[in-house]
């Protein structure tokens, strides 16, 4: 159920849900409002008029009475709870011609075309429980224990191969459970790996627990780890937390951490953090469900190759060192427990395999969750992040290959540039005639830096604006007061220090655009040398499909415009969000998709762009805004009149 | 290679092996010698005439230069090193008709029976080694260096599956054990449970290591361990080593460990005794051909199922209740480090599977090694211990049991009853007249006690003298200084304080005797009520299996004549040796044998003498000498003359 927020005096409308913040609707909107302090209601500017339909505006010293009634609200501080028409003031809006709408962004694809892409999963999970009520023993049937609950699971599915089972934890505890429940016991059985394999018994509860089945879904992020829990009997997502991952005080990337790794004691070091991190998520998961972790049956997990040898202490040394080698790649299904993670001991931890050093398994789980391998599309799959990862193929071949594009993207090589939370400038648009930012944060506070969306933004309104040319320079010849010398060179002004919450002035540097031109110079090349190297092109692109949070909050076409993203139909493109969670929560709920990850890692071929010639020249050439070549970015062309 | 002994006067000859002690030999062939001190040459009784070839004898001040040129010698103190022919004199031998021969008792059993029994076996072991010269990664070949090694073994054997893997201990070390050996290395590779299963990699050695390829055999006593090393690239037995099981301290029996178990870290106590015990033997057999613990890569054991429970930490403690279930009767493959066993922590350690509380995996093992479930012939398979199981069947049906038959062939709860160590009386003749024993002790020095074969040996013997009746009682008309009234009653002197290491009397007592019969009295009804359950009796035994070291050193036909054995065709009887010993090291070499264990398994069904009727009735009437119903020993009959 959403809302319709019709701005005039242009009648440009867009639809949110219920709740959003009227600046945030307005950018998305593509409707410039003057609002520099990123929206808690101080500055004043943002003012606009009420013409139809009800706002949610906070009280606020600093609209008279007078004002109030007639109409004005603060954009910055009110909230859309009703269809609604607002007019934006002249003394907003000082240049009508300026203030064109900005097509819809990636934010409106469909849920439709997500469920294409997804497809459906059923509640078949690789764990089930099974209520016994078992004969007690008598001197005529008095085989072991263990023999008289497979021999009671075998009766209960006559179909089935007689279960396996786990070693120690299992039987140490068995004939006591049984004769202390009265040989009324739920067993929770593991699926085998082949389908020819037999179950295994991996735990014996007293009791009837057949109601309390749940799993973990976790992404292990370089930066930020999260899980999702789920009732495996329902399918329903319960439960969500997520934290910082508490490695990032041994280094912020994984080379500094794999660097880390190589000191005594390092890699025990990075490991128990890893753990550390995972009980956070699974303690606060549990707590807000109020199940205790033990109850949790089975872990799902994705992350990048170092992530991963990290959690499992394998030494991740030769991933950094040409030719970048991981230890492993398919990693073995462990117990969570014997790694320390705060779980029953018969809980099982799954890794998602990687592909390369740098192509990990939260790209395979993403790949996975959107079923590439299962297409005959050819598809696109972007995972932009601290390195952006690529895969291109359909369900007869894939290449994927890692661009070590640098936390651009995440705000790192930014001057001011932040993680995507609170303070954030996430969406900025500058008016063409006054050079003012509109600009909207995070949580709409004051702003603190600016996060990658914002940094996507910025670029091709300071274009626009005429400040910067298409190298990325500065243009000197605009004389105003936000554009200026800095201590690092040539830089705008976003935001006045008195309108931060930092105290000093919030700016973007000719050396930050920089970073952020390589940056998505090397997503680009990215593209094209694995295009090449299978002998497609971007016109042969039937989807393209990006993933990770990076996709939720960057606009189209102004990642377009950069150069970011190639040029082609925009309905080719979907957005699949946490595809590395995603893809965690469909394994950990449907066990025959989870299956068919062995067909994805086999399909997937990596090439190593680090040494690649191509890459290289395909790189010189994309460090252009959009592109050095404008023939591929045919939509951006001027028109022809 | 043997020596035959001629006794004279009546020309009795037997043969043994060089070395072979005489007045053993004498008591081989059933010839009375009077020797009480056990031999050690200090007694002088057992003088005897060299009448041709030579006998090695210690020096000994007892006999005259005189006498020893004139070829009079100490027989116990001689040892045979010859074709030799002796003479006993009369002075020694005062009645002649007494001094009948006994006939050959069971080690005559050739060794052509054995390799009947027992079959072949080839090397075919559950582990194998295979060297790999890997290409180092490159740029345009980094797949990670688990998927490289796997690439390259599934090379060097193209019809194989991909192999799986260990975790954690060898992907931890896989990448430094890589480069360090310059791609050079060992792969250890363990077979599948089914043959459907791909083999898993549990170890990477640097190097070619595969001339080391050694497996141990443990056989898990409740009283002594043994061990044996295996070369598993050539099928010999290497080393061999044997200690008492050190939980001995917690109790001497099985009933008496589960009872120590329950008490607060009893059950972790003995545990690590268990533990303890198998390292001692692995340092031991390591040692003795000097190579590492760790360069053992698989452990093949078998126990009773108590020892199998208390080794991994299982609680016991419902064995010993009725209806007697176990916790666990198919054991898990253990990694042998992880219950604290000096070995590589790569190493899986097996334990025989279980039938019952009181059928163990000493059992399956022993009737694995003679192939009861390969033969059509109805076999009665007997292991004499502490607790005597029996099994019957062939290789469509087995039936078994355990008879508490009590530690009386162990000699236990016999007043001087001891274990077959150095001092124990092993063998014994009585002269019918002079009522005078001719003992025979392990080691040949003065008397310490007697052992379970001394104890079988001694009741005919007290029998055909006239000193006990067929109810086990003395006959008090017998006035004679060795029979006599001591204070746990009636009792025979088998050697006078000054003749013994512990400077007292050894008598066998009414109580002994009584312990005695009572114990071959349930072994006896075991056999009955088996064969009656399955409705055969005795002729229809096709063979008779003695297993154990109990069956090393019985005399085939005083077992019969006390009722401990049935009275059958001799011919019938095969003696095995450690059978469950035996299973392990077949176990370990050859691994489709290895297999057919589940075959056994699956045969054999348990049935709980304790409760049964039928068992009770037969007991009672088993106690007597041989037994109430003399139609079931017809051979002992007197002649009908």
């Amino acid at each position: 159920m959403k809302h319709t927020v019709s701005f005039l005096p242009d009648s440009i409308a867009v639809r949110v849900a219920p709740g959003e913040n009227l600046l945030t609707a307005a950018a998305l909107a593509g409707v410039y409002i003057n609002a520099s302090c990123g929206g808690n209601g101080v500055c004043r500017k943002c003012k606009i008029e009420l013409v139809e339909g009800e706002l949610h505006s906070l009280k606020t010293s600093c609209l008279s009475q007078e004002e109030i009634s007639r109409g004005t609200r603060l954009a910055c501080i009110s909230t859309v709870i009703d269809d609604v028409t607002v007019h934006i003031p002249e003394i907003v809006r000082s240049d009508g011609k300026a203030l064109r709408s900005k097509p819809k962004t990636t934010r409106t694809i469909s849920n439709k075309s997500f469920e294409q892409l997804v497809g459906n999963w059923v509640i078949a999970p690789p764990i089930r429980k099974l209520f016994l009520s078992l004969p007690p023993p008598t001197l005529d049937d008095n085989i072991s224990d263990m023999q008289r609950l497979i021999r009671e699971i075998v009766r209960s599915s006559p179909e089935m191969t007689e279960p396996d089972y786990d070693h120690p934890e299992l039987i140490h505890e068995l004939s006591a459970t049984l004769r202390e429940s009265e040989w009324q016991v739920t067993v929770l059985l593991l699926q085998g790996k082949l389908t020819t394999e037999p179950e295994r018994i991996i735990a014996v509860e007293p009791g009837d627990t057949t109601d309390q089945l749940y799993g973990l879904a976790l992404d292990l992020g370089t930066t930020t780890t999260g899980g999702v829990l789920i009732d495996l009997n329902s399918g329903q997502v319960i439960a969500e937390a997520s934290g910082y991952n508490s490695q990032v005080g041994y280094g912020e990337d994984v080379i500094s951490r794999i660097i880390y790794a190589k000191r005594p004691g390092g890699l025990r070091a990075l490991q128990a953090k890893a753990v550390y991190t995972i009980n956070n998520i699974i303690e606060e998961v549990c707590r807000s469900v109020i199940i205790s972790p033990s109850d949790i049956s089975y872990i799902m997990a994705a992350g990048n190759t170092v992530m991963a040898h990290l959690l499992l202490g394998i030494d991740p040394q030769f991933i950094r060192m040409a030719p970048y080698v991981p230890g492993v790649s398919k990693f073995p299904l462990t117990k969570a427990a014997a790694l320390g993670i705060m779980a029953h001991p018969s809980v099982r931890l799954f890794l998602y395999p990687c592909i390369a050093s740098f192509v990990g398994g939260d790209i395979v789980a993403g790949v996975h969750a959107c079923r590439m391998h299962k297409s005959e599309k050819i598809s696109l799959f972007i995972d932009i992040g601290t390195n952006g990862e690529i895969v291109v193929g359909n369900n007869e071949w894939m290449v994927c290959a890692a661009c070590s594009a640098g936390p651009a993207f995440e705000g790192g090589g930014i001057k001011y540039g932040m993680r995507a939370s609170s303070g954030a400038i996430e969406n900025i648009h500058i008016h063409p005639e006054t050079l003012d930012p509109m600009i909207v944060t995070i949580g709409n506070t004051n702003p603190r830096g600016i996060c990658g969306s914002g940094v996507i933004a910025i670029v091709p309104e300071l274009l626009e604006a005429g400040i910067i040319d298409r190298r990325g320079k500065f243009i000197d010849s605009r004389k105003h007061p936000r554009v200026r010398q800095g201590g690092d060179g040539w830089e705008y002004v976003i935001a006045w220090s008195h309108d931060t919450m930092i105290g000093e002035d919030i700016v973007i540097t000719e050396i930050d655009l920089d970073n952020l031109i390589r940056a998505k110079g090397a997503m680009f090349a990215g593209y094209q040398t694995l295009l090449e190297s299978v002998g497609l092109g971007f016109a042969d692109l039937e989807r393209v499909i990006l993933a990770g949070n990076f996709g939720a909050h960057i606009d189209l076409e102004r990642a377009i415009a950069i150069g970011l993203l190639p040029d082609i139909d925009r309905d080719r493109f979907y957005y699949l969000g946490n595809a590395s969670m995603l893809g965690c929560q469909i394994s950990l709920t449907d066990y025959n998709r989870f299956r068919e990850r062995t067909e994805v890692r086999k399909l997937m071929t990596n090439l190593e762009l680090s040494d690649n010639h191509n890459f290289m020249n395909y790189y010189m050439a994309a460090l252009f805004l959009p592109h050095t070549d404008a023939s591929l970015f045919p939509s951006l062309a001027p028109p022809s009149d």
